[in-house]
């Protein structure tokens, strides 16, 4: 009975798209992916696609929840963003089915607003939030990292860094990037990087030693990318206030890249750390929402 | 007699050429310039582009003096540079002639080794602080800003910023820049920008807010590039340590981006702040270099 479709879990990221088949639970049976994100999309687009990847799962039977981007403006449907503090149930309490006719919907993004003005947001970390079901902070790395404080079971905070977007447009368009291989090689190197980031305020003379330490022989070509992913994960770290480093800290996200918070996240002097498996708390989330709507 | 060409100085950038014809004293009598700057050329290159941009001014009479990166590797000529604390009389003393034949010399760039490690280099700027003749604290602005300390004559250090770069990555290859316009359009979005980075220990955090503060209708597309190069330089600014926002500052650099620097460094409570004229700067830094030779 356990392999039995309990529901369809959609994460529809900015620029990718992953179905889960969910037992009931959360648990997760099966999994696709496709590249065809929420970023590049018309709102029309969104059944097609999704009917393209796993058609043949969508039943009457299974209902589908979707988090992530298909909820923002320009996506599938807008889904307001519910605010700080948010829970699970205030979650479910915001779910906007898309189609009328069917059985599927979009969990909110969730906004924080300190002193009634918008500062942070956030679409499908929250549901891996409510999937890990525990208190402290959340740090899910990605293109946009996002720290996120859980007091009591409610979401009470979210502060993003443009963290991995920023390393991707200094590797595509800057010179420190010309030649640059990838990174996850060289541990080393990653982690001066983070202590170079550490001890630096402006994040822009930290890049600058890029070039410096290959200029001075200190950095070959094959560590360079590991260097500057070290510089700007340390320099997210670095913005951290002390309450958020104390932790408890769950790292949520790509396996190689939650390693490497955790590396900068010691260095930094955090000692309260986990890392956690994305999906399943994908997973985990989706069903505990959709189980407060029945 | 004033008129007379008593040197042709030639400040050769990573991505441009300029050449002035120079009185005897450093006044400018007259500018070319050119994109081919030194990134883009071979070293035999660099004779046959000043013939092609300057010909008519290379006569047997004017002495050629080169600044800049025609004096990297890869470029006309290597010229090692000279450590910190380093002064006129050192640069004079480090002259290289690329061809035996011809009355060209290059000006050595300024490289900042403290204990021994090398930390930061520079070339082009040393010439404007020679010509600046001033102590205290010159900021260069632009794609790699330099912020240099010269006491007693001498510069003792200097700190670089990939800031200007940082930025045309930023607009060129992220989200945050689809559909930016140009900067200096909106002053006040430019000192929100700054403020902001003042207080924000995380550029990536920073700018993200470009993305939030849009959602919110608090930022329009008119403003972004303006808050977007406050983040930036605020950011810069708020990296540098007490004694040099302390001063005297002089900023030298193109106009309109010294203008914005002062506007930032004016947040950051710097009050000792002048704007120079960075062509003059060059021209006579090049003229003193050139008379210590003789």
């Amino acid at each position: 009975l356990t392999d039995t479709t309990a529901l369809i879990g959609v994460d529809w990221g900015s620029s990718n798209l992953r179905v889960l088949r969910i037992a009931a639970g959360g648990a997760v049976l099966d999994r696709r992916a496709d590249p065809r994100g929420a970023a590049g999309l018309q709102p029309g687009d969104f059944p097609e696609v999704l009917a393209a990847v796993a058609g043949d799962w969508l039943t009457d039977d299974a209902p589908v929840l979707v988090c992530g981007m298909a909820g923002a403006r320009n996506g599938w449907a807008e889904v307001p963003y519910r605010s700080c503090p948010a829970t699970a149930a205030d979650l479910a309490a915001g779910l906007v089915r898309p189609d009328p006719d069917r059985a599927a919907a979009i969990v909110p993004g969730v906004a924080f607003s300190p002193g009634g003005v918008l500062t942070d947001v956030m679409r499908g970390e929250e549901t891996q939030v409510v999937g890990l079901a525990a208190d402290g902070v959340v740090v899910a790395p990605g293109t946009h990292s996002k720290w996120i404080v859980i007091e009591d079971s409610r979401i009470v905070s979210v502060r993003t860094s443009l963290t991995g977007e920023l390393f991707a447009a200094i590797r595509k368009a800057t010179m420190l990037g010309a030649g640059m291989g990838e990174p996850g090689v060289d541990i080393a190197a990653f982690r001066r990087g983070v202590e170079r980031s550490l001890h630096e305020r402006d994040l822009g003379a930290a890049l600058f030693s890029v070039r410096v330490e290959a200029l001075a022989g200190r950095l070959a070509p094959f560590e360079a990318a590991d260097y500057l992913s070290g510089l700007l994960i340390g320099a997210e770290v670095a913005g951290q206030d002390a309450a958020r480093l104390a932790g408890p800290l769950t790292l949520v996200g790509d396996p190689a890249l939650s390693a490497r918070y955790a590396e900068a996240l010691d260095l930094a002097g955090a000692r309260d750390v986990r890392v956690a498996d994305a999906e399943q708390a994908t997973a985990a989330g989706l069903w505990r929402i959709w189980e407060m709507t029945r």
